[in-house]
């Protein structure tokens, strides 16, 4: 049992990488199809402490799946289905690796968790708005966060081969919930009766062949002589109905290549500095300079280095750096520097070929990326000062954040604006816009802000609404600089659960559930000595003793 | 610090209560408004090791404001408004009380507070569907579990002395969320904007006055001169609009009187039996004797005697007692007994005159006794014999369930029934039914259900997907005896966030967000040393020492 216990993080962790150095996938083309292959690599885990058997995963193989999907939005835009599988005789995907799990600390599982559900969304929005379809091909037993995998993608197909089943093993065997949306997209996406899905849960070896399709926990069996056949068969039917381009070429992406020390991490367009003393990070995100592409051709011709595309790139890998590696910084400063001007102009030329492929992929990973921070599980306080863009675009960071201060100095410029961003193509995951999601109580409100074509100055935001406060020059450093401190002393447990509640008013959907029921459910059994205690069923798994429970039902 | 740590249980909970016994409230009738006062008694708290100071409160104080609404709904139908208020000076309610918190056990912690969960969610569900509008009369200090306890009422009205506020000091103070609903009903209900619920929820000394209604947290604040004769005022203005009968008289709810062994829970419709060796409880339900009233007088004679009134109040107070006194019940067996038709002329008396007001308090009990059931932590099967009456109403027992087993043999008959009351009345806390709630995937077979007059034997019951299994009479002993032992074996904190998933498919509420999302991030924050370790925050509260936290944020 050595390696129980809180392991030593494998830090810093990396986000990128590129398919030639892929360890885990193959990805491979051919025309509309694209097939993603499984085939970790036992010995390629972040951490040498467990191995990654039966194509059990860790974050390492998560973050390749990511980028996997990430390159087929962007760098083939003429894929149109996308065939999940496995290069293993008879095994899909055992899940996560449990030694990996047992020998993390409470944070890594949760953020481990957080990552690769963002990862199974990412699929689920590729699928509802990018026009590419996804076929969970499985060539064998497939459990836990291997079924989660495949219940991301639009259809299930399962080799009826008398031994390859689905399961959900995590309750039986390790004391624990699926922990990337299993449950939930069970009932709610796949609509299992909360009866068969309880049996389901419950029993570790799973359920397979015509009863797995009765039960709709896939939506077909096939032989293994007629497997191949018939998924090559689907996902050439299922390519017919895509609006994807016939052909691309997409565009690259290159390496971000990050300019990291320990006082920050430094990109072309953003810049985290950290001030490790106060655990606080200001986190800066540079507005494009000069002018800016107004067509589809000049967006492609300006490929991964077109402002949106590369500033969210690296704000999204600034954030994961910032879960992963910096788990004691609570507060993050948001500012933003640059010309208003022309971050409304790429918003409106996004907003103008949205039907662009290209500029419909930009669109959506701002969409996500801006998910990302929603999710990210520290306080953001946005500071809008003279010389910031928040505008459009970028002024979502303003209403992602937490609270937002705007400088009222009569002396000098500061404004914010809003643009066509800002009224639906950047929803949140509870399916409605920030501003939406802000004004609930006055919705007439958002249609006639919307409308407004002038910059907002101080007064007219905080009248607006738009922002939180705006202290006068005399008050503005005293104001900030309290505030920050009084959210640095605080609880970071309360404050990770009083935010996850406050963001995320308005509806729930699917994938809220999944973050907020799922997730939180989840955190808390995490946390409990029947899963992870000496005798728990997470720590006692594959020795030879069994689990010992607290039977007190809570 | 001899406070500290886990407390014995003050057991067995007793949650029968009579206003003219009530410690903690006074309650008093004038014309159509009812006046509910808050003034606790300082040692009249279920356990000597705290004291109840500034109307904070345990169960106890909850048990007695769950039981004045409910006698207002029963016993005095011509009542219209309650104004909440308190009998103490410049002090309306200092929330729970935190010395019993930090010496309660976690599972304590989590009962009480989905306790005062379900008191809270029946005053707005007295409020949306009983005519009774409440208006708190906060005429002091508003903090934690007090505020919360104003935000189920209608309105808020605020003294404004220059020191009254409202507050959720959990956060800042304890290093915990306000458990009961509070985060969830200041942004979805009141709808307050995020930002500023987030500098509202981190304020220890929380908002008075102006700013208080600036930010809709109340609805208005009246100087101390003017504050009776608004309230009184606002109380008679809602009186009017309420459809409440013009005059009772109500019905008497009588003590249930329980007869109680080691081994049993004995009431007249409702018994317990213990396996404790096993974990496992039987539940059973006996249907009506006899013919049964079909008007709204013949109802009323039979008073707190008719049988789904009776049955129903036994049911509730043996669902209580099975999750605050039987901690090791994991697995709850349901059986019903009796004659299916005279519980569906129940059912149809019902529905027949559900605009009575009592039919209408019979059925709306009803309903919030199963959502009791759907939100307790224990794992319900449903066994459907012959000799039973698993017919309209009792069916949503079966449908509650997690799982149901139906016999089949050809010897018996043994059938099951839906009525009217499948159809919508006993709609679930995710605004669906059970029946909508368990075919999601198949919307149209609800209606033809409900449409089918005859009762469904094994077979057709099965095929309808009405049960999970029906096993014939040579496999049935086995096969319901390996279910409850197999799940007696598992992981109490993983079922109970496994069913906490698994019941909920579907659309999301304010009742179910309260549930889910807070409920279980409180949860988790329960179980954590920055709260409850030996220098969490919890612990070191009304203690010369200040809490110290590990800053890695999750």
């Amino acid at each position: 049992m050595e390696t129980a216990g809180p392991a030593a993080l494998p830090a810093p962790v990396e986000f990128e990488r590129t398919p030639d150095t892929y360890q885990h996938w193959r990805l491979a083309f051919d025309g509309p199809v694209a097939t993603l292959s499984m085939d970790v690599q036992e010995d390629g885990g972040l951490r040498p402490d467990y191995r990654l058997k039966l194509n059990s995963y860790d974050l390492g193989v998560d973050i390749e799946l990511a980028d996997a999907i990430q390159r087929i939005r962007f760098e083939h835009p003429e894929i149109r289905t996308v065939v999940v599988t496995s290069l293993k005789e008879r095994v899909f995907c055992a899940g996560a690796n449990i030694f990996m799990l047992r020998g993390s600390t409470h944070a890594w599982k949760v953020n481990f968790c957080k990552f690769t559900n963002e990862t199974r969304l990412a699929i689920e929005d590729a699928s509802t708005h990018s026009g590419l379809r996804f076929i969970a091909a499985l060539n064998g037993i497939c459990a836990g966060g291997g079924y989660e995998l495949a219940l991301a993608c639009d259809e299930i197909l399962l080799v009826d081969d008398g031994n390859s089943a689905v399961s959900l093993p995590e309750t039986p065997l390790l004391g624990v919930l699926p922990g990337t949306g299993g449950l939930t997209r069970v009932v709610d996406k796949r609509k299992v009766r909360r009866d068969l899905a309880d049996v389901f849960s419950t029993v570790a070896e799973g359920v397979k062949g015509r009863r797995a399709v009765e039960w709709r926990l896939v939506d077909a069996v096939y032989p293994t002589s007629q497997f191949k056949t018939r998924v090559a068969q689907r996902a050439t039917e299922l390519a017919l109905a895509s609006d994807r381009p016939e052909q691309g070429p997409g565009i690259r992406l290159n390496p971000l290549a990050p300019v990291i020390t320990d006082a920050s991490l430094g990109y072309s367009s953003v810049r985290v500095d950290f001030d490790r003393q106060a655990r606080v990070a200001t986190l800066t995100v540079a507005g494009p300079d000069g002018s800016q592409p107004s067509t589809p051709d000049e967006m492609l011709g300006e490929g991964d280095r077109y402002w949106p595309l590369r500033a969210f790139r690296e704000l999204d890998d600034a954030l994961l750096r910032l879960r992963f590696n910096e788990p004691t910084i609570g507060t993050i400063v948001v500012k933003t520097r640059g010309d208003a001007g022309h971050v409304l102009a790429v918003d409106a030329a996004l907003v103008a070929h949205q039907q662009h492929w290209f500029a419909r992929e930009i669109i959506h990973f701002m969409k996500r990326t801006l998910k990302r921070m929603d999710l990210t599980s520290r306080s953001f306080f946005a500071l809008i000062e003279p010389g910031s863009c928040f505008a459009g675009t970028l002024f979502e960071l303003a209403l992602a954040a937490d609270r937002s201060y705007m400088l009222d100095d009569p002396q000098q410029t500061n404004t914010i604006a809003l643009s066509a961003m800002n009224g639906g193509p950047l929803a949140m995951s509870n399916g409605l816009t920030r501003l939406q999601t802000r004004f609930l109580a006055t919705p007439d409100v958002v249609g006639e802000l919307l409308e407004e074509k002038e910059p907002f100055d101080p007064g007219a935001a905080l009248d607006a609404g738009l922002v939180s406060f705006a202290p006068d020059d005399l008050d503005w450093d005293d104001e900030v600089r309290l505030a920050i401190e009084a959210r640095a002393a605080l609880s970071p447990d309360a404050l990770t659960g009083m935010e996850a509640n406050l963001r995320f008013a308005g509806p729930e959907t699917m994938e809220t559930k999944i973050f907020g029921r799922l997730t939180a459910w989840q955190n808390w059994i995490f946390s409990r000595p029947n899963a992870v205690g000496e005798k728990g069923a997470l720590t006692s798994y594959g020795s030879q003793s069994r689990p010992e429970f607290d039977f007190g039902r809570t």
